[in-house]
């Protein structure tokens, strides 16, 4: 077994990789942390009790490295690169969920803050398996993708290379309340959002240059992302529906298949899909229709899940070699 | 005041039409009924008791004629042209809130049925007030639009002018349960949508010729429409989101206020709009923003009013030479 | 028109205030604040945008008394006795919807804090009209109920003579969330409460001597009242459940008719009540069923309205002769 | 392993079993069948592409003899009873879901419809593991408890010997909206649930009976239970609240661990429990307080797993000699 760390144990990520990696049959998880310490797991998160019990540090890069081979980061941005920096210079393995790493040091410093890591950032590798699975199995350092660029990217990246070359590439996302993370705001009050649905950040969400950069990278290709996130009464789950232009008429389904008929989590569905099919799980489902030149792609994950932690454990399956299905969870929740 | 008639008193729109017409101050609700008859309001409507209290009749448009001047017509498309003719004939005006005179004969029978009241669907008009204010206030059949274009088309008739000609417009709609009715679906069990979220009928959605004729329509120009719905798990409202692309740059709030400023139920936000802001309303809210060339439009009302009950009775008001906002609901259901 | 005064604008109880005196046909709302002053009536709720528009002063209740002859007090409690004290002294009639006169003084400073208004204590009324009526018209300050002893007291009131002197009455009460009202806890964090349930304060809750003092004050009777209760996913409406012992068999429906027939907000069911109904106005619906000596009574209202807002106008109408019916709200929000 | 069938797969508690037992440790799913056969696993089930993949034979007792040890059976009640009569007499071990063995044959027939294997009931043992542990390890036949007798008697039992003799036991049960299953009705429509709540078979639900009788066959005691549940706006998971009168103060805490201190799926919490810590499991979470002699205690279970399948499934491994806790669900679907 290789021994594992969760670092942030105490947000809704944290909890999901606690979940996973306690069950999982190759990680041993032998070290727990937030950033302040001081609270014990069933205080975190009461639904462990009787299920795992272990304690809960005050993170200390030092105490990781003497115990695990591997960490997952579920900090926010700008804590966690400070927290890699000391863990990648301590011979420790980094699995990072925050956006620190996964974009050009010039697109994160338009969309974030002054970078403070910029030696790990070269040779950090985006943690979407099925286009960067190569480059993962050999990296150390993991920037596992936003929960919005998975599902958008997994949709539309298949089609790039028969898009019209200027028209725009729309994204109507729709996310759960749980994307927005535990911290208390007027959005996320039950009586706001409840019966209700609206766009935040619309066109200037910083996912969208990162789903710009991704297609950027590789298909060496310029595209305007307008990207638009909508909050939605559901407690967990997303879905992006995508609207394009094509330069010739394709049957989407084929060119779905061909990328991803043998991929074990993308499902490839016929009719719409819908998030209560993913929820729980680490699938993708994608569903497409075209009308003329005119393309709708419907894309559906678990924000937590594939969006966030069990994505970060199928990186760490490839990272050590393993079958990367290994421990992932793949029942849904329904009903 | 003026006697009117309700038929198909026992769906959504229904008793949104019996709620705003008791409380009306110059229509006088006599005429109440249901294609089957045989149950009491309370029965139906058990929210009604102590509130309004009449007897509800088998529909029969003679019956009709004796005591009403204007009926309301909440039925299923095909049954609901029949009963038009026949009231019409009668001397009755007619505010339908079905299908069946919404579109030209051509696209009508594409989409729905052979259409069997020719003769009258000339005449028809369509009754969104913003844009067809003039000829509502002339007529005696108002067909009155559909949820989806309503919301939609509030929203881009503003920008058509500066479109580019060859690019579609994508819609995102998302509506809640209540726009499917009262008829059991797998669709619209709780366990299926609750906590869910998925579009269905993609791509060839019947509301998407509504949009692209009306465009037409006013403009004299043809624009590919592709509408994808939406269910999302709330009762009550729906939500528009609108991605197209701009010839030139435009200031989009400008391009609203004006069309809309002086509207009584048109309002223009600069915050992205949300349904509970509309839910128990006529209002339509617009929220627009431009990025380069690229346009979203968010637009949100209330289904079963601005999308059909209140709409109608704003169209009878015209009809009738009334302040059209007589006795339409403006207080939002908030919180 | 009686010009009034809405304190604590910015609330959910606040809101509904405004909703429903700008609609009122003998009040007029002339003076509106909010303890802090310094934000416009669609910064604190966008949706009255082109609704009703005045400005929002800064409590100051000699501005009040310039202007108005009743004000409502929408605070906090203790706050609200500061308040209606210096109203009442400058010949304003208050109703008051905090806890601070509801209670015998010893009962409030047992579960409150230090009473600061002994004075007016004495003389104020306790605002449910059906018990109250005679002494609400005659007084000057009245103390609207809360919404748990509201829903609780009509339900269980009627019974309270035939009930087994020693048993207990249990009242398993659930209330949505906006009864939690505007601030933002963990507990109103949607992903706490969304597909969740779960009771708070059991046992302890400061409403259930409110209940027990009403039975003593009606009937000259002590019971033990176990109080329980639960928060629900849902924005808006109660139902609370209660189970008693008899002391003989009775028939409840009639039980309940002998009082209730000729109210006009209070419904008698022969189906188990649910909350849909009642949402939106100011309607209490009761249902009652016993099983031998054994009796379940369920009793649903809107929170904010009959357990808040609209209770209050209702008490404001009685207080000024007028029928007590006038400009309150019936049409429930159904579907 | 061994091989096991499931008859009943298309509904939520089939689903469930299938979810369970194509994962577990030590059986081997080798049977799964429907009332009606001919349809895909898939398309009865979505969500399980590219996880679970086997055919849905039409369900025959023969066939199920031939392959399979014990047969779970997921059958409305009165059917199964047919079936399992057959698989009985073919040496087929029976965890039977639906109602039919749980009761005395004079309660059943009363409750329900004449009983059709009269041989076999009085064999068959109750399925609730903390009671009848021993029994369960020695049978052939399992009656698996419903979901509201399972929430109600694990919270109520241990107090029984401290009640007041006559005083009756109030039970206000709250189930999600799967419980009523997966058939269709203007009950579980969204729209009449969604932002509802009520009560449905007042004091004259059938698991009542269930609940008393299984009290004396403890207890030998016989007890009024006056039941009521209430259908609530959550897809999963059963909260009960339970009120009663205590002969003697006793340490409810104290009381709950004497007996549950050691059990595998009981927690018993000092704060009131809620659903969505045991959401996902086979967990039932118990808090209680008494105030005086007037007891309150809330108990939580998810309705489709502790309150059938996962419970079934440790009813399995019981009748196996299997440690009970293997394969069973422990951890909640939180957040």
């Amino acid at each position: 077994m290789i021994p594992v760390a969760v670092i942030g144990a105490s947000g809704y990520t944290g909890l999901e990789l606690v979940k996973i990696l306690s069950q999982h049959p190759e990680f041993e998880l032998v070290y727990l942390a937030t950033s302040e310490g001081g609270a014990t797991l069933q205080e975190l998160h009461p639904a462990l009790e009787k299920v795992v019990s272990m304690p809960v540090e005050k993170a200390d890069a030092a105490a990781v490295a003497q115990v695990a081979e591997i960490a997952f980061l579920a900090l926010p941005h700008k804590t966690a690169m400070g927290f890699a920096a000391e863990l990648l210079e301590r011979g420790v393995k980094v699995v990072d969920l925050s956006a620190d790493y996964r974009l050009r040091l010039d697109t994160y410093e338009a969309h974030y803050c002054p970078h403070i890591d910029r030696g790990h950032l070269e040779e950090a590798v985006y943690g979407l398996p099925e286009f960067y699975r190569e480059k993962i199995r050999k990296s150390r350092l993991v920037a596992n993708p936003g929960c919005y660029p998975t599902a958008s990217l997994l949709g539309l990246l298949p089609f790039v290379p028969h898009l019209m070359p200027d028209a725009p590439i729309f994204i109507d996302a729709k996310s759960g309340v749980s994307g927005a993370g535990k911290k208390l705001s007027e959005t996320t009050h039950y009586v706001t959002i409840n019966e209700n649905i609206f766009a935040y950040n619309p066109v200037s969400h910083r996912h969208a240059p990162e789903i710009a950069e991704k297609i950027d990278d590789l298909y060496v290709t310029q595209r305007e992302v307008l990207f638009v996130p909508h909050l939605i009464p559901v407690t967990r789950g997303m879905l992006c529906s995508l609207y394009m232009q094509l330069e010739n008429e394709v049957d989407p389904i084929e060119v779905l298949s061909d990328l991803y008929a043998d991929e074990p989590f993308v499902r490839i569905r016929t009719e719409p899909v819908d998030i209560k099919s993913v929820a729980g799980t680490n699938f993708c489902d994608i569903y497409a229709k075209a009308s003329g030149r005119s393309l709708f792609i419907s894309s559906a994950i678990d924000n937590l899940l594939r969006g966030a932690s069990s994505q970060a454990v199928v990186n760490a399956n490839i990272l050590c070699g393993f079958d990367e299905t290994l421990g992932i969870p793949k029942y849904a929740y329904v009903p």
